[in-house]
């Protein structure tokens, strides 16, 4: 049984050490995170994380400027502009999307553009990192991970993309494919919505208090819009870390996912050996690969 | 661009027809509903059709009594014994459950079993309705519906199974394979846990009210469950349409999944032709079909 934990993974270090002296394969997620060192961490990047103050508390936004660099300048021009400060939550769809903004779009724009170029691919590059999973996708040739985040990539096309899973964070657009630009922005709370993916920018991830953007109550408008001011919580404020006191940031770490360790933690959950299981599934779908923070110590 | 839209169906009533005469195929699943006929939508049995009175209000749950008859058959001697009234929302976590039920497991099962057989598939029969999707699934050989209910198949091993999506409804239980009796229920409110999948017995699917199951507070102790008293919704009651007389029951039909019009309206969100959409995905995994309702009228 237990050695059967590393079916389907391509290269496992400790397939090469004799399997009398092989130390016990973790078998579940909580093994395999027991196991960690502190290498098989990493801090955010202050300049690149977002602090949504909600009523109930800070959301933490990573971002991804690898994967759609003017959107993500944008909207950093927009935040340190504070045009998000006073905003509120105007939309939540049950199984689909919260999002937020200005309503009316009335609001200055300040310095930022209000329209930017679709970047919901990028070219396949050499120096994009991807840690593939092990199983198909039915949406893209080939899914996995890049610098944390859940990915697609397509050699023959020679691109990439990021996937829309739980706790992902977009910038709506109009029917213009450049009509994006930072200003609406949504997070993902139900089912991955995956025909999203390569028709719409994605920008980071909710690595705390999705929680909170989840449970906001649902609109009855529309598409899940609410119908008067004031149904959607208040925005207090979007910072960037960096531009917070030390003292005042969040102190949190995520796991890498370009680890040996990290494939350990897929496999365990590809094939639960939990006493609870009694048919591991041998098959593990990209968005519910578990991407795990902690507090940093 | 019209055409494609039946691409990998496998068979369509109009491709018989000729192309000058066929009329134009929905592009949208807005175009699909508003195409059907009276043929292309059912009742729900008020004999296996569950009221759940929430403070929000009713939460209709449609059973699957073909699926896990004997759970099926517990649950509603459960039910007939007013169980579950005063019970509460136990378990709210973060995109994956909503439990509810018994925390102390103290109060009295009634006539009703402790013990069930595990349920997690039931025997392939020519009897059982099976409409495969086009697509392929990674968790399973074959998937598609099932008299209403997204469900997997296994020809080689005679086996069918319901999916765990989002809003359908499973029996916990511990971790022998006898221990679910009905007695604590749970609701998908993620992205599809399909690992869970023969694993558990799926008993049913919510219908309508999913907003209010989904928005629950997260409980912040193990597990997401709540750790006082009071933290979780109170049930005011678990109620059998039958049972209830005609005058007060809900009025609402569901779309068939075993129609023309359904495997059209599969189509019209496997390539989205919406205006928004750029790059239709041609591809749709079982979790993101739309089981439709509406008002009976």
């Amino acid at each position: 049984m237990v050695s059967a934990l590393l079916t389907g993974i391509a290269t496992v270090a400790s397939v090469s050490v004799p399997a009398a002296a092989a130390a016990p394969a973790p078998r579940t997620m909580a093994d395999v995170i027991a196991a960690t060192t502190p290498a098989d961490w990493r801090p955010l990047d202050p300049e690149n994380t977002l602090y949504l103050q909600l009523p109930q508390g800070r959301v933490v936004i990573e971002l991804a400027p690898a994967f759609a660099p003017e959107h993500v300048a944008n909207l950093k021009l927009l935040v340190r502009g504070k045009y998000f400060d006073g905003l509120a939550i105007v939309r939540s769809q049950d199984n689909f999307v919260v999002q937020w903004g200005d309503p009316k779009g009335k609001r200055s724009l300040g310095t930022a553009r209000a329209t930017l170029p679709p970047e919901f691919t990028v070219k396949l590059t050499p120096g994009l990192p991807f840690e593939p999973l092990p199983d198909r996708d039915g949406y893209a040739p080939e899914v996995g991970f890049s610098q944390g985040f859940p990915a697609a990539r397509d050699t023959a096309r020679g691109e990439a993309w990021l996937a829309h899973c739980y706790a992902m964070v977009g910038a709506g657009r109009g029917n213009e494919s450049d009509s994006g630009n930072g200003a609406e922005l949504y997070v993902v709370t139900g089912h991955a919505p995956r025909q999203l993916d390569r028709n719409i920018a994605l920008v980071g991830r909710v690595v705390q208090g999705m929680e909170w953007l989840a449970t906001q109550p649902r609109g009855t408008g529309p598409m899940g819009f609410y119908e008067a001011p004031g149904q959607g919580a208040t925005i207090a404020s979007v910072r960037i870390a960096a531009d917070v006191p030390a003292a005042e940031r969040t102190a949190l770490e995520v796991m890498r996912t370009d680890t040996e360790r990290f494939r350990q933690l897929v496999e365990a959950r590809r094939n639960r050996r939990d006493d609870w299981y009694l048919v591991p599934a041998d098959y593990i779908d990209l968005c519910n690969v578990p991407l795990v923070g902690r507090p940093r110590l």
